[in-house]
């Protein structure tokens, strides 16, 4: 792998859209979100790993946090949709992982719950994780990242500074037919007077004609189009689940703006859920009426153009940072080499 | 139109489910709920109506109700549907009527509620309309209800007891091959310690093999299959949207009991609202954040048997109530007679 | 209003995608599609229309076409959504007009096809109604366009060049703040080796923060962000109901690459229909078993950009032909002028 | 484990609907179609499995059939939907076990299916898994079935007779408080003079009042409400990915006629696809265009019916089929015995 000097968006004096970001520019300033990585690198072909978002320090199977499902095109394995529908809630931490490793992803996050004190009658629980297809640069039959490298990144979240680019989930994604992986970004809106905070953290792995804040990037020639992309919404918002899938569809419009192609096998997600402790659905709570305070249709669409803007900035943010990443085609069965995009190229723009 | 004396179900001793029904045993036991009826029968081939229903005495576009639809089979004109999904309510009162009178059906609530006093800067609102089809007794393709008829159920919606059977909306539909029409009924249910009204109204003209409270009803020969049913479903239940969609889901549970085909050529739909003065989305609240009491998903089971039982027993009061009608098949442009249900088969069992 | 010379997006020397056009750059290069207008501009007040989409020249209720509605935001009134899902296809011909003008489109659908030789006897059909609001121009409570003119817009429908900008269901929308309308694309791509023409046609009345091709338009001052769009989409690639569904949700690509804030406001449908001869559903095939020929999800991609592409250049087609409108604000009960995009402005990028 | 004599409900002298079963009354009608168990009873504290259905002898990766699932109740962790839903096509077999054990079942698939002649460069695949939870008499929090058990159930797959009751992903399974387990049925019907087969297999394990053949059934006493079904259709009639969904859909109007609650804490899926040569999607169809012949959306309602009546059929069918079982309630730490339905209070009747 190569040791280039990647940076993020902005430090190439280059920004989107026109909100604020927070402290960090990542879904960590939206409070209590932890994210773990685990990068699974091993010899010519293992080129993997996971991501885990921790919507709260907290047990998430006792206070569960509303949350919505948006599906753009669902060629992919997320697990835990329909659930997630149906309730309107997250009850685990996420995972994203790769295409094969789901089931693993399961499993782990499976273990991780049911260890937790106060968890010990639990019986039922519905693990979340999105994926994304790292074939173009990782042995993905291997069967890695193993359920125990799986758990690596549950225990390894933390709050705080998130590592962005080939790390974790993003270790093997291609984007653009440039190097994709992790990337996230925020916004901090007002909302009636109150300030609120919009994180996304993505998981690169599609294609298209790549347009960085509204300029083609041109530098590369054939650009491919196939792949997928997970997001992550997070916000300390108080949204009921119907608002935050709107929230989760809006990723969308971010995605359309870096020149996706949204093609057939494209499996494009996007999770949203809601870190306000006022709609978090305790023990307490679930056992009859709650009152929940949540905002009005009529005043979200600043927090729905946060979350495009948002969207976009951490879908390049995984670019500039990912590098140039060398590994196995596991589906012609061949070496490969996958470049980072060119910080140079974007500079001179 | 014959004379006979009908009663409705359980005049005849029969009854379903094991929760008490409210004290009028219909939609209008929840609070504030106003139900009326235009009924248009004139020479050979008009037999159509339309039936309103009001979610309270107010003004519905300024404090609108949580509301939610389930669609079974959509083979129907149901208006509205979209804005519901995306908004989780309804701003307007539901009209019942025939399938090609939904236009006009919106014609008279967009009338009715610009008109309403607070409403004079209104430009848009979300005009909600059901409908099935009652060609086998009237002269569909003649138009009727005209606007003005529409405008007349709407003005006709009262608080009290609900004309059932072949009035209304329910003037010329067909149920298992016999006279279908307006049916209602209510349940009181006690969730975690405090009890609430569940109503349901039906508009029948589907088919299938006639299921009376679990015993097949065999007195008459071929039965038809096909057609449609819309049920609105009314509660005092603080619920968000999300539930309401499940509390219209069971309507289907209902539904299915009764022997229901579930044809093709059904439309079957299912709106439910709450009225509880708590979750109504008025003005004040629509300006920024606002508490909403809501009952949890751990809790709201009780509520849904409640509609499975309102809604089977809805369908059948809907055939207890209507009698025997004469009129005009225009499908095939010939004159037609649906018989009323046989009480005394019923009584017999 | 004002007599300025407008051009379509390429007269500028701006254009969009990769992909070519077909001869018109129209939705009706998609051969067998019509397209017709009324446009209503009296007095002070009246600034409306409706636009007609015809899918072939036959009886539409009789030979059916497979179609299917993507629905990103549902703050609208589409009429015919439900049964389009269920079944797959379209029956009637699609009218655009404004919010409360949808019953009367209706209305004037079922009137034409009840009235087409062969459906002396059809008692039910579902019009498709697409809308948005006008009343920024337009004194939308008044009732118009009336039933009769929304079928001389029926009756207007012809293939060839379609008029853009400030006509028929456009003569009253507003996009970004300036004047939007009716505008039109085409793309033709080759899937496995045969060439394939895809159409869109918008009605654009949304706002965000527009830019034209990647380039931000900065000329104006207050974006304005609220508003709806609706899209049709025409091919005639034969596709199934499934596939239709996936190109009309591309359109929403097209649409957030031209800077949409996609905002709670907003009615945000697309509408796509093929008028392959091959997956037609006629009277014959509907019998019983039929074989249709349709593309593989595998090859459907080009298809899905060229609709990117269409839809983000019809957009923008219909801000540079539509002219600058002097009209009545509804919803604040004012005199309203809204301007056109400066053309020179464009130039000058 | 009790060693009662167990029969099908037909043997008993009870049938439902009115259409002919096929030869041997199960989801193995449909031919191609191929079910395995694997039970797990081990111990005080083991009881439960995995049951495949594979829907043909081939490649089901390269010979992809049109598939479609339908939700009722959400609350459950099926794995595969959104592809499902996006693509219309499984490209799997299926799998149904316990809860906690999706993650290992998803990981049995993928193995069985990567390690297939053919697949050697297969690295994307939608694993299909559906579960109840029999944590009422196995210690589901203890990894049972394994993966190489799934992998048993997989490998022991077989056309013919299927075995019903306490076995497979029934094993520890529980129905309206009595002994659920998978349980199977099927219908012939005639469609354009056709003849073609239904078959449904079920995974019981919800409550409510239980109605065998439309009579209550009496005989227990505290009738549980909770759990979920699994219900997987099987029919070899040339149907569409979205006629699928409507017959998957049917399912649970045979649910409801059994008396389900429907309630909160229920996962309620049907999966539905076809088995016809005629639609299969090859590698060779799925290059560019092929021709599917299809039922017409005017003819598929007595298929509807056939799942209604086989849905209801199977579900008795695995409770007649099941013995009373003695295990381990997971959620409250204690021994737990579950009766099974009395046959003769059923044969009483």
């Amino acid at each position: 792998m190569s040791s280039e000097n990647r940076v993020r968006l902005r430090a190439l004096g280059i920004s989107v859209g026109h909100y604020d970001t927070g402290a960090l520019n990542a879904i960590t300033d939206v409070a209590g979100v932890a994210v773990g990585h685990v990068t699974c690198v091993e010899g010519e072909r293992t080129r993997t790993g996971a991501t885990a978002i921790l919507p709260h320090g907290g047990n998430v199977f006792q206070d569960k946090v509303p949350a919505a499902l948006a599906v753009f095109n669902g060629f992919g394995k997320f697990a835990g949709s329909t659930q997630i529908v149906e309730l309107g809630e997250i009850e685990t931490p996420v995972l994203l992982t790769n295409t094969l490793g789901v089931g693993r992803a399961i499993e782990a996050i499976n273990r991780h719950t049911l260890a937790q004190t106060g968890n010990e009658r639990v019986v039922s629980l519905n693990a979340v994780v999105g994926e994304t297809n790292d074939s173009r640069l990782n042995d993905i039959r291997a069967g890695r990242p193993t359920v125990d490298e799986m758990s690596q990144a549950l225990a390894a979240a933390k709050t705080g500074a998130v590592e962005e680019g080939a790390v974790g989930a993003g270790t093997g994604t291609v984007a653009f037919g440039l190097k994709g992986g992790i990337g996230t970004s925020s916004r901090v809106v007002s909302v009636a007077g109150v300030p609120y905070s919009v994180g996304v953290l993505v998981q690169s792995n599609y294609g298209g004609k790549l347009t960085v804040a509204g300029k083609p990037y041109e530098a590369e020639g054939a650009h491919d189009k196939d792949g997928s992309i997970v997001m992550i919404v997070a916000t300390d918002a108080p949204l009921c689940s119907r608002n935050l899938k709107r929230l989760a569809e809006r990723c969308f419009g971010g995605l359309a703006r870096t020149g996706a192609a949204l093609s057939n096998g494209s499996g494009d997600y996007a999770l949203a859920f809601s870190t306000a402790e006022d709609v978090r659905r305790t023990t307490e709570r679930r056992k009859a009426v709650a009152a929940y305070p949540v905002l009005s249709n009529d005043v979200v669409s600043p927090l729905f153009e946060a979350v495009i803007e948002a969207s976009e900035e951490a879908i390049i943010n995984s670019m500039t940072m990912a590098t140039t990443t060398h590994g196995y085609n596991a589906g012609t069965d061949k070496p490969s080499t996958i470049n980072a995009i060119s910080l140079d190229a974007l500079k001179r723009r």
